[in-house]
């Protein structure tokens, strides 16, 4: 086993750990000393009523989600405690490299959606002693854990936001993610998941990286050249300073756990496989956003799920930065949120 | 030097052949004993004025358009002389796989969009003595060829009808180009293109035919199993059985050499790199088609370069296909495409 320093608290800190111990997956198989980690904004209440959830996406951490918090903004952590759950698997909650060596790097089990909502669960109820969440909100595989919090919970769940994801992942989706993992798969020092070095997979994970450039961003963004908003000189620059740097620093393990969590999320299996009974049960006041350029998750395939959430609006942003709109490197995305964050926040049904 | 089977007569004829001789290409190589092969549908009237030009497609042959083609159709072999030129490089015409040794396989020569319109050009005016066509038309690269001929040509082309291409490649488009040469030339069995055994980047071309799956067909297309109005029974069946088995068979260096020539499609070259300079070169009437769902070449694309077009309308056809719409499987897109050419062939201006 190696350290990848990637995964610290230097680098994605503060956050803390909740100890699930063996935790159960859905598949039936135990995670063993299984740990959650988390970030936490403001402070909770007495009543304890002033918790948001915000989850994280694919590759990411709950440091990528912060730049949404702050004074001023619609999650304020002066009024309301904020907390961030790393997926399990992400890096910073127990994954591949980090994992009992029973369980480490290809050993690592199959995980699910659900198995985060039930570590979250966890978490927010033994630890914080929560009952009631004012927001959950996650962008991608972060919108994936909203729709099943909802659906799972909703007499605890009073809003949500899940952004430019699914509750059942589309079969396109799932190509996405098959053809992202071949992408780095097909790179011999891959090894079946045993490489011997943490960043041995530099050709599969610059092939990963373009795919996700790809896929990530529309044609117009490339055609208006919006790389020079992100401060870079030329679209060259923008894939290597930008997506490589990106992904480069992962561990291939981690992200190949997420990409078969991604892709086999479906919160409808609870329910009979019926995607409409699902999202029925949905009670929480819902503005699902879609982003109107992503090809990740098209606006068509927001709008399916949006259709059966009883009191949900959609909420279309236009930006050219497609999926990666959530990032907020454009001022207006950015904006855009935010406000529909405070929108909802100050809605009572 | 090995032969592959697939580009024989057999398989794509009949087709004939035009001899170049030593053809000099636009980056100054001489292409030594090129032969342009072509198909010919109907027969040259005395006057010699009722010939269409339907270029091809990447990965394609003359073969592959054919259905366009027939008595009863806007495309009337009883009527007109329909001409389609197989691309240079493309495994019928000369290509890595059969030029003569010192330019074969990864030997072989760049070529541009240009190279081709100067063979075809030299076909129609030597072969046929051919100085007008009613119309030129093509699909994806073959949109390509098309905008160059009626940039090139404005006087011998009274009608064009370029179908998801565009005159000057998009950097998204280049991206989606490399992403899926990376997928191909990734397999060690390429070997740099000194491959040897015409069928031995089995891996790399089942990766290419991942990304083709992934970009060709929309998200809507996958959710609405639209494989079942192909004969498909499942959706790995439509992978395996469609899109590996139209790549498999065909030459890796063949895919690469056109993927660069496309990549690098751009018709303004000639004309100071003033893209809307060389557009309103353009006096015929045409028809810049689009789909809907296209991800290689979308909507917008198409609409950017079409309004400076002098005598040109958009047509946008709503199919879940995407960019493979073309192929025609789907019966409302081939009639709908086919109205399109009845319609631009009884129009004078």
């Amino acid at each position: 086993m190696f350290e990848n320093t990637f995964y610290s608290q230097e680098q994605h800190g503060p956050f803390e750990y909740f100890e699930l111990g063996n935790f159960m997956l859905e598949s039936g198989e135990i995670l063993t000393d299984a740990k959650l980690a988390y970030a936490v904004h403001g402070k909770l209440n007495e009543a304890k009523d002033n918790a948001i959830l915000m989850t994280i996406m694919f590759s990411g951490t709950s440091k990528h989600m912060e730049h949404y918090i702050g004074e001023g903004f619609a999650l304020d952590p002066t009024k309301y405690c904020i907390i961030l759950p790393n997926q399990l698997g992400n890096g910073l909650s127990t994954s591949p490299q980090n994992a009992n060596e029973a369980q480490a790097m290809s050993r690592f089990p199959r995980l699910s959606i659900g198995d985060d909502v039930e570590a979250q669960y966890q978490l927010l109820t033994e630890h914080f002693g929560i009952s009631e969440l004012q927001l959950v909100t996650g962008w991608s595989m972060g919108a994936q854990q909203t729709y099943e919090w909802a659906i799972r919970y909703p007499d605890m769940v009073k809003r949500a936001v899940p952004i430019a994801g699914t509750a059942r992942c589309t079969p396109h989706d799932r190509l996405y993610v098959e053809v992202f993992c071949e992408a780095l798969k097909s790179d011999p020092a891959w090894e079946n998941g045993e490489y011997k070095e943490p960043h041995a997979c530099v050709a599969g994970l610059k092939r990963l990286a373009r795919v996700f450039a790809l896929m990530g961003c529309s044609t117009g963004f490339y055609k208006c050249e919006d790389w020079k908003r992100l401060g870079f000189e030329n679209m060259q620059q923008f894939l290597t300073d930008f997506w490589e740097a990106w992904f480069l620093p992962t561990d291939p393990n981690v992200l190949l756990v997420l990409a078969e969590k991604w892709k086999n999320g479906d919160s409808s299996k609870h329910y009979k496989n019926n995607l409409k009974m699902a999202l029925e049960r949905i009670t929480a006041i819902t503005r699902v956003i879609a982003f109107e350029k992503d090809m990740f998750v098209p606006v068509e395939d927001c709008m399916y799920e949006q259709q059966f959430i009883v009191k949900s609006e959609l909420e279309i942003i236009p930006s050219r930065m497609g999926h990666f709109s959530m990032l907020g490197c454009f001022g207006e995305d950015f904006s855009k949120i935010d406000s529909i964050y405070r929108d909802i926040l100050s809605t009572n049904e």
